[in-house]
């Protein structure tokens, strides 16, 4: 039981600056603040690199480990806010347990920049670790909230490019229906400490610009997912994008595509990201590594770790 | 890949003589020819129990094996065909993957015996275990098709009558939709290879007799299922009944209960009945051990083989 610990990353939630229905370059400061307090283990390594020429992105891997792997990961932050900083505490718990690489790319943001430049940052990112690993059995995606959209985005923008389709996809609270017609936008109102629909609203007018909502690469829970490679999606139950997981597996799930869904009762979104002092949160990471490296090819999962 | 393997189960589900809309009493005969065909493995005990004195059940363990918990089973056949025998491999099977002793329970059929007998059946195998094992966190709770159903509508029926949940619940396929509602049944029709919107109808109908088929212990899909034990749903991609354990999946995580949702690409209604000759099935088998593993107490947990 951890209900003490779940009560105080919620109130740590509740409590915080951040609304991402304001201005996103005020709000990518508070973000940023909030999400890098946590120190990053001194055994983290990261290195800047450009991929395919044009997409910056970090290189995070543990020390002393030989990735035979590589996950390519989106971060959130509702296509306005965030960067691969952002996300480096919850990368690197993923680079612990499956002793890949993680490539967290960091893509073009809305306003600035609107959609597709995501998606096409995305599949250049791919494409690129595509033509670097090899062999996409050693290749898996992962992403949060709208990183987690965005994964599946790079999966059915892959097949249309007649790409292979990786080992695997990791999302974690994906933000999948531009829309906004899950029932738990208004279900999970009151409980859920850090999203809002009022903000997702306005996240999602600023990345559509004119673009159609509906469209497959915005919200893949509408979708065609025939093909695609195997899901795990993890959702909190207190969470207003709750019906945007159940709705993506159920579509997933329709179209023949191997899928998992993965709801922990009372968590917050993307609460893998509070690993270090929620029990639940290291427990899924837990559970996700063991997909991935279930999924990645044999040859590339064990961690090795040199002493 | 073992796509020959599933075609494999799948022609011989498809050349099956089994017709469950036909007089169930034949049936039962045709159901057990064909799920006791295979022989049970030599290191499997039975031994006949009888449940709070009046519950027939068969207690299933590995030989050598010291269970420290115990998984309360209830076998399918949509309320009225089947019973401890039929499912006995499946059961074996999970026995062994877990170090558990599983008690397959004889509830009372339908059209002999309608609604609420097989619940009541349940209920009193529940209590007599837990009365018995003395810790429901030794405990688990599993099932398939009806079975699961069953399962889930013990767990319900536990709470109403004020005793402690199991530490977890394994559900296989579930029927948790007596009204028959999923969009599934329409949509699966064709690639499953087993099961029919009409056969379900007319067990359901015997079942019921006059019961409202939207009550909560013949349809949990549409209950509140608040404070119910982590529930684990297994299925195939190719069922009609996909669906229930979809919108059962969703109706859990609404309701706040920690639940996840795990589906095969391809494969049809309690495919997990085929371990022994189809992969996929051994590694849902492998998927669903670790699950209740993680949830039993872990004193109850480790396989205790003796040399």
């Amino acid at each position: 039981m951890s209900t003490t610990q779940m009560e105080h990353v919620t109130a740590l939630l509740r409590g915080s600056p951040l609304d991402l229905a304001q201005d996103p370059l005020e709000m990518r400061a508070v973000f940023r603040a909030m999400l890098t307090a946590a120190p990053v283990p001194a055994d983290v390594r990261t290195e800047q690199t450009m991929l395919g020429g044009v997409v910056p992105a970090l290189r995070v891997r543990i020390d002393g480990a030989v990735p035979a792997a590589t996950i390519v990961y989106f971060h959130g932050g509702c296509y306005a806010i965030g960067d691969s900083e952002t996300s480096l505490n919850l990368v690197a718990g993923l680079a612990r347990r499956t002793g890949a690489e993680v490539v967290s790319v960091d893509y073009r943001l809305a306003p600035e920049h609107r959609y597709p430049a995501a998606v096409d940052d995305a599949l250049t990112a791919y494409r690129a670790l595509l033509e670097d690993v090899g062999d996409p059995a050693r290749i898996a995606v992962a992403g949060e909230s709208a990183g987690a959209g965005l994964a599946v985005a790079t999966l059915l923008a892959a097949r249309r490019a007649g790409l292979p389709q990786p080992a695997a996809a990791l999302l974690l609270s994906p933000w999948v229906d531009l829309t906004q017609s899950g029932r738990s936008l208004e279900t999970k109102a009151e409980v859920d400490p850090s999203m809002t629909a009022t903000a997702l609203r306005v996240r999602a007018a600023d990345y559509l610009g004119g673009a159609d909502p509906r469209g497959e690469l915005v919200s893949p829970a509408f979708a065609d997912l025939r093909g695609l490679a195997p899901l795990l999606i993890q959702a909190g139950s207190h969470e207003v994008l709750l019906d945007d997981s159940v709705r993506l597996a159920a579509r997933a799930a329709e179209c023949d595509v191997d899928v998992t869904l993965d709801v922990v009762a009372g968590a917050p979104h993307v609460f893998q990201a509070f690993a270090t002092v929620l029990d639940e949160a290291a427990a899924a990471l837990d559970r996700a590594a063991a997909f991935l490296c279930g999924r990645l090819d044999p040859a590339a999962s064990p961690t090795q770790v040199v002493a």
